[in-house]
């Protein structure tokens, strides 16, 4: 299968290698040149327009950042709509609404054109490894065509159900990170409050019920104020405001989402959309009256 | 070392009979006679009164529920500070408000009789297979001197701090559990609104960033409406109030933990009391705008 991909960001760049080391010929686009100088190097073709790529594929994945962005390389000037031919399958793999992924996929399939979303959890790390989490959604026999090829970039890979439901477990997935970092920034204002060693705190917390990847990484960068990404707290934003559309297309009332959102939001306004997510423990010590 | 016990519920018991398997001399008290027989039975000796039990031991340990239910033990009439010889070690290791479990030990303090705050997180299950997490506050030399009988019951024993310190871990560790829990009930009514099959979301979420032992737990019992305890929602309910107590103490505004609290107290009221901690997710439906 000729495989296309789109969005060579440090998501992206790993992800394409993967798929070029899984025996997949890979082509791709990028809007600057030199972020496909790499894969270039490794043996990819790249291609002058998303149209020009989706043309000489079977397949094409995109993952670029906002859902603007996938718009406009899904069904932009030039874009991949354009070139591709019936049967070809496009993979969302940002994170976007669901309800603008299912939009998407509808223009698409009037077409004649498959798509899957097929957003991801794992970040660059995961991304570097191959060990990515993806939630799928789409048409079953489309994802089993598309499986093999997303094996070689994760290491979960489940369908979740029909068009936008890869999308909305991937909502679901940041509401549960963002919520859990909020009780962990609480946790360690009350320890710090308290007058107690917060560092003692989580030697406790992470043997016992609240144990998590989440608590022992987070809670030591809070505790120590090591605010170097990790994941840029403006990615958690942006995926935090996503969730509380979806909320609202869904008809429902989120209180825990939008206080989660409502911190992000803060830190932002203070200048840290680029520091870890961790740092939302500023806030919440402002937010409590600590600072 | 001649050891007591006073508190031989779910909890108590298990950790009581540990004590005996160690090899150290065991003695109970407990109101209704019939609780104590099981201990009996292994070969411990029952006394007719808290004071009386203190007088025969070298450190006695008590799991009683509630803070007033802990200062009648140690405080109250017959109770074990009027038993208790100076040297004598009480471990304090019911789940308290830190600033009462401070006043008792220094009620203690000067009778020259010495107190650890030593409240546990793992549950009944833990308590009976011996690997709970045990978190104490008191003077180090003191820690030492009964950290072997702690070993008995608990698998991670940490000594947090001065007097007082084990319980704001605790609270530290129900602040976690809770918004954890609120954050899991927030996701699964997502997915279930946003008309996705909410397991296989679980499925996802369970590789994912998000993943821990309470997402697991937890979240299938609010998918499968499984809500049998588990751990009672009266309990969290109580040791949310707890939390919110001292991070008044600590001068505090804690949003998540008051946000939770709140979810716990309409559970209560809707008499949910004796379910599992995971029916919460019916009260976030109702807040949501579902039910």
């Amino acid at each position: 299968m000729n495989v296309g991909f789109i969005g060579l960001g440090a998501m992206g760049r790993p992800m394409a290698l993967h798929l070029l080391k899984g025996g997949h010929p890979l082509g791709v686009y990028a809007r600057r040149p030199e972020s496909a100088r790499p894969l270039e190097e490794a043996g990819a073709k790249a291609y002058g327009s998303p149209a020009e790529l989706a043309a000489a594929c079977d397949a094409v994945f995109t993952i670029v950042t906002t859902t603007r962005d996938v718009e406009q390389v899904v069904l932009g000037e030039r874009g991949i709509a354009e070139g591709a031919r019936p049967g070809t399958v496009v993979v969302v793999m940002s994170t976007i609404d669901p309800a603008a992924s299912r939009r998407i996929a509808e223009e698409l399939e009037r077409r004649g054109v498959e798509m899957l979303d097929a957003p991801v959890s794992g970040g660059e790390i995961g991304a570097m490894a191959g060990t990515l989490s993806i939630m799928v959604g789409g048409k079953p026999e489309v994802f089993e065509r598309i499986r093999p090829l997303l094996e070689c970039m994760g290491k979960t890979i489940v369908r979740i159900g029909e068009s936008g439901a890869g999308q909305v477990a991937k909502m679901c997935t940041q509401l549960a990170i963002v919520a859990t970092l909020q009780g962990i920034a609480e946790a360690v204002t009350l320890a710090n409050a308290a007058g107690v060693d917060a560092s003692k705190v989580l030697d406790a917390l992470e043997k016992g019920a609240a144990a998590s990847h989440l608590l022992e990484l987070m809670g030591r960068r809070m505790v120590n104020r090591d605010f170097a990404p990790g994941v840029e707290a403006r990615l958690h934003h942006k995926d935090a405001q996503l969730v509380l559309e979806c909320a609202r297309d869904a008809g429902l009332a989120l209180p825990l989402a939008a206080l989660a959102t409502q911190t992000f939001n803060a830190l932002m306004a203070r200048g840290g959309g680029k520091l870890d997510s961790s740092a939302i423990v500023t806030v919440v010590e402002a937010a409590a009256g600590r600072r």
